[in-house]
């Protein structure tokens, strides 16, 4: 058995642009599809429906065999519904936000059927990466599925999407930056092996975006660069095979207040927030992440939301059994010591928690 | 047979840091090789077999079954010496600059055998993609051979390599800019279809690497940023199945240089010079490339070369024929005027060709 | 995007032997694991733990994290145990029939692990197919999986399974001379397309046991042959990326006697004597199946069952409905008669069914 | 980075059937490709270019770009004519029997573009395995390249071959029944690792032929089975990633022939008798062997051609040499000696051999 260069999956099908939705069917003709499925998540179909609708009567030959709405994201709830998928369908198109997105997808790896992922809005790297976050025991749950056949995202929309969304998005974004100096930690203390690829791919995605230039966040070149930033994340998770260069202490707080907060903040602004705290932890770029997030508005906004620092506390505390075979900075006594201090004594966080 | 996402080869190992030549016996022993086949490029030998055989010393799984010097990149000698390797050799590593490593990596291709490529210099893409440019019948070619199996960048190495390599580097990732606006242009005019995730990768490649402040090109994390966007290169090339994220117009007028002068200059700085030319003449990102290059010094270096005006005029006819598939903006008449007109008229391009 | 010849999956690790759960610890630590978690189906532990255990004590490196019975074929329950693994678990193995296996394929596809497959009978070609056959809903439905990592087969298990596996591993072999015929028809009718190899290898399977000499259907070698062609039968349907060159007209038949009957048969049995049937129908290798199903005791054990030939008349009637976009023989009308018929007028038929 | 199966690469394309050669054009264009090169070997452009350029006035899509006849397999000669392939070329079809197959396939290899394999004999598996026999440097050597991607095979035109292929065919299938042996031997004295998926397949290729019934080597599912056997074996060698399961010490026989002989036979030929004898030293298998050689004809075939007893000898003391790395039964000075009093005290060497 002869000794290969590693093989990874990427999506086939990669449109980012204005107006992608008005030639969905165009772009799946082409794709060589001829029979659908189309999921909507909560609240996307009239938002969506028409555009895709419209763009159909130009393409003939796609014929959409099913059109469901997905509302409910617990693995027993999809698992009952997965096989009910008419006859000779060829792919699942999810169009939505987070969940949405993640039911269809998960529809589809049940079936062996590829998937399109039609994403809404970008408050994180859903969209583009082969896990899913769906319930499980009415536990929220990380499982794995398969990476996207193809990724369709009309930049319009996703600018139009309310501003959490983007804040989110960046928030996500930034996370690499803890993330892979939680990895590379925990490779030096032997609890782990870095794949440098994963890194170098993870690494790209957020510095490409910290150091452009914009006026708005909103802007065109500036939502562009945000996608691309998060399909690149997806990517550098496949490399690794695991969820490790996009995903380190920061990702644990996120999930820590999910379970501890009777209303989470979105994923991305949580993760956001956790990320300026664990660089403060790591004493790592700081000052980039710092001034990234300030310009950007994301502070302002979070300073809106009412997070509450104690609630940050405990889920320092609870960061570490979340994962409980990782080793990262938190999974130290003396650095979640440390963050919590931090809550207190920085000037940033005491001004957008309270 | 079932649809699948696009599965893209990269290299298995990537490990790119200061001391990594002195660890090169443990990472070949870690990624499972036992007997490997040494070919070093001119002048490298002196250079970098010591340390080599002292990181040996201390992995005694490895054994360097072969000890070569490469020279000769003509297609007819390197087929002929290719299968003289010793019984059972797993790999081949090759060290060296552009053409060392190429003779080593079609050896191994050859061979269906993986390939370890080692620069020692990072004066283009060469050391993180599958082709090969090869002597054939008196004429360079390009040639396609298969993605490394690993690379290992010694960074300590190539920081100390002479300042034209790095130029040349620097060149050779600008010209990502002027290749995927060609390319979208053939898309335009029906040519060709645009792989939209190698743009994505192409592009974050360059844009990393142009919104990264830096003060020194020497330094040490500016040196990591170029050795990883050749490397994004690489792998765009590979996603698209082609040359064309990395390749357009501007590579055509490179090639057309290495035929019509005598004494080429380095690759890199051939298409350095290209790419802010076809950026003129795409009236695409001039400004971004103009202030790259001058900030880097490369323009300064450039102007000390003595490359001649006249010579990029014959190039910019010859280009086309080059690769007369391609329907670049070189490939219109109309284009290849006004790119003739600005060697005139360009302030920079004044100061640096005589 | 260059055209790549197919890529199919098949087991990294396969070992057919007469001592091969001895060797478990052994064989596991060689391909790399060292946790793993035992999923034992019913009744099969004091079967195969005893050897497993023993096995481990010469190879320490091979730590067994969990150990589980697996008695539920439910997806409902399936998927509510399957994210309970322990931290660390690099792979799952299967030990049992049918049914333990399908639950720990399943449980290492939802969590994205390799899966070892260990029958401990060989009665269809379960243990080497990407498939499972689960309860959805209260329905049994066969949804996809991934193939086995790895096959290990005890052939001094296997050889003293009950010999009603035998018969059925048998029959599940023999179906492959009506499925590939049935696929073949579908695709002159422009249904389908056929894909040439995988009908090589489904009929490599079949013919290389009818042509085989044999004293005992339980010697060795003949054991090891049916186990092969299993196998290759797996193999078929990967690279056909559907179940057709393993499952035609005949497949249709057992699933609606699953449906039909309260107490079915093994699916091989109830696959064998419909594959019977079904070559009849089709007027296609009739002699060389009587003679094989005659020879090796497939008939006289069937007769012995009390299967009843108006079950099967109601099986032929329901059976186009379990695949409606299929276009088999029992497709039509005239051959669902014809079939009927058979029931009535073969002699062989006559003799088994009552 | 997750552990998968291991992924073979297998022919996407594969017809077998009568008239395949008059469908050379809708076949084509139904697998997508719309520009192509043929290569002719030696005397094979009036047998074949007829029916081909026929099935192409229906098909208008594809284009022929280029048609050459290809006639020098020596590596120098092919590599300097390789690259001037015309622009845009798609895939490169080789139709003719080996020597014309391997330069196509090889030049396909060094553009990296699909071959598609268009055997006029089937006289050994080279038609549908990675691997060519070239000359380097005056030297028949064994060199790799790819799968093909496409296999075609005008089962009219192969029955109407010259006898002496389908003979040296049927040879080349019984070489799996030694070769398989002395790798297993191999691995008993830990001189590698077998892969049993590749012993399986092997096993089932040459199973399936020998206990085939058929009046007439002629007869259409006979040659059939003769080129599903032999495809079977090049897909084997692809598993193993070696062509041990299909190349053992017989092979090293007639590969010495070639060597020692003024004009050696074909290579089926040679290696069908060198199976022989490796079977008599092995003592295995050697009834079937004489069994199926006596009774399809080819030892009678092979009394006339006058090979000799000496060459044989000669062959046999060289045979540990052309793969020193081996540790075949021939590897064992014993085992040359048994082998050569067999080529005199076995009865049927002693016909056939002179």
């Amino acid at each position: 058995m002869k000794r290969q260069a590693h093989e990874v999956s990427i999506p086939a099908l990669l449109e980012v642009g204005d107006q992608v939705l008005s030639h969905f069917g165009e772009l799946l003709g082409k794709a060589g599809f001829s029979r659908i499925v189309l999921c909507f998540g909560e609240g996307i179909r009239p938002l969506c429906e028409p555009q895709i609708v419209q763009s159909l009567t130009e393409q003939t030959q796609l014929e959409i065999l099913d059109n469901r709405d997905v509302l409910d994201n617990s693995l027993e709830v999809i698992a009952s519904t997965a096989f009910t998928l008419p006859a000779r369908t060829e792919a699942i198109v999810g169009i939505g936000g987070g969940k949405g997105l993640d039911i269809a997808k998960y529809m589809a790896f049940l079936n062996g059927l590829p998937f399109i992922s039609v994403p809404t809005s970008v408050a994180h790297d859903g969209f583009a990466s082969s896990g899913c976050s769906l319930y499980v025991d009415g536990r929220r749950t990380s499982v794995p599925a398969r990476m996207p056949y193809g990724i369709l995202v009309d930049l319009g929309l996703v600018r139009n999407s309310p501003i959490q969304f983007l804040y989110s998005g960046l928030g996500d974004i930034l996370s690499k930056i803890p993330a892979v100096f939680d990895w590379r930690f925990e490779e030096s203390r032997g609890a782990t092996r870095v794949n440098d690829f994963a890194v170098m791919m993870a690494k790209k995605s957020v510095n490409s975006i910290v150091r452009m230039p914009y006026t708005d966040i909103r802007e065109f070149f500036f939502i562009k660069e945000i996608v691309d930033s998060l399909t690149l994340s997806g990517i550098a998770m496949e490399i690794a095979g695991s969820s490790a260069p996009a995903s380190g202490s920061e990702h644990l707080i996120s999930h820590a207040l999910d379970q501890l907060v009777e209303r989470p903040q979105l994923h991305g602004i949580q993760v956001g927030v956790a990320s300026y705290l664990m660089c403060l932890v790591q004493e790592h770029r700081v000052e980039r992440v710092r001034k990234f997030l300030g310009e950007t508005g994301f502070f302002d906004f979070v300073a809106t939301l009412g997070m509450k620092r104690e609630d940050f506390e405990r889920a320092i505390d609870l960061a570490p059994s979340i994962k409980p075979s990782r080793r990262t900075y938190l999974h130290l006594p003396e650095m979640r010591e440390k963050a919590k201090q931090l809550l207190h004594s920085d000037e940033t966080l005491g001004r957008i928690l309270s």
